[in-house]
């Protein structure tokens, strides 16, 4: 989910280099891994493929200093994920990040959203 | 450009229903056409197709209230294109946002950017 006022929103990516480590997507992913207990059931939720969701787990645990999900015993196919505790605290974090930059413009977005077609419109 | 520490940034889009009114990439692109009098050049500038420019000013003109680009007398093709007042104000006010979000979490990312593995690695 990402940070909103009506029809507008703010989205926090945080970038390692090359990568998005973190961002509103990976963030949901994270919290429907820990809710359902597994990738797949997680990318469902999302109307994500298995790949898709797969993929955004690599790149996090590639670009934290551990990984941020991992298999508990049962396997993958057989559900049984969890998030590590380092996961736990990087949502935590994220979602603070996001509470605090945003509510830090929530004014200056304001003036700005008023700036913005309601409904963007091609002519 | 997009506010950095080091090899990290913070992304502040701007979205309006399915489209990014605004971001790093379109705010650059807006102050390069400012730079070059030119949609074509400032696309070349930015290493991007003419055509790919061409999508984000349209973009950008379909989601605020009155286009940020205009094309003025001598037309497209002979170059002679500027930002509209509204296209200068929406830059001024993206970029003070960005000040102001990036700023407000300065700290907390710090400590968020501990958590990142530098470089980010497969293994």
């Amino acid at each position: 989910m990402t940070s909103s006022t009506e029809k507008y929103s703010i989205k926090l990516q945080i970038i390692n280099e090359d990568h998005i480590a973190m961002g509103p997507g990976k963030a949901d992913l994270l919290e429907a891994i820990q809710k359902t207990g597994s990738i797949a059931a997680a990318g469902r939720a999302m109307t994500m493929s298995y790949k898709r969701a797969w993929d955004l787990v690599e790149i996090m645990n590639m670009c934290f200093t551990e990984p941020l999900v991992k298999k508990s015993k049962g396997g993958i196919k057989k559900g049984g994920t969890t998030l590590t505790p380092l996961g736990l605290k990087v949502i935590d974090q994220y979602r603070a990040l996001e509470v605090k930059s945003n509510g830090a413009i929530k004014k200056e977005m304001n003036t700005f959203f008023s700036l913005l077609k309601h409904p963007p419109l091609d002519k």
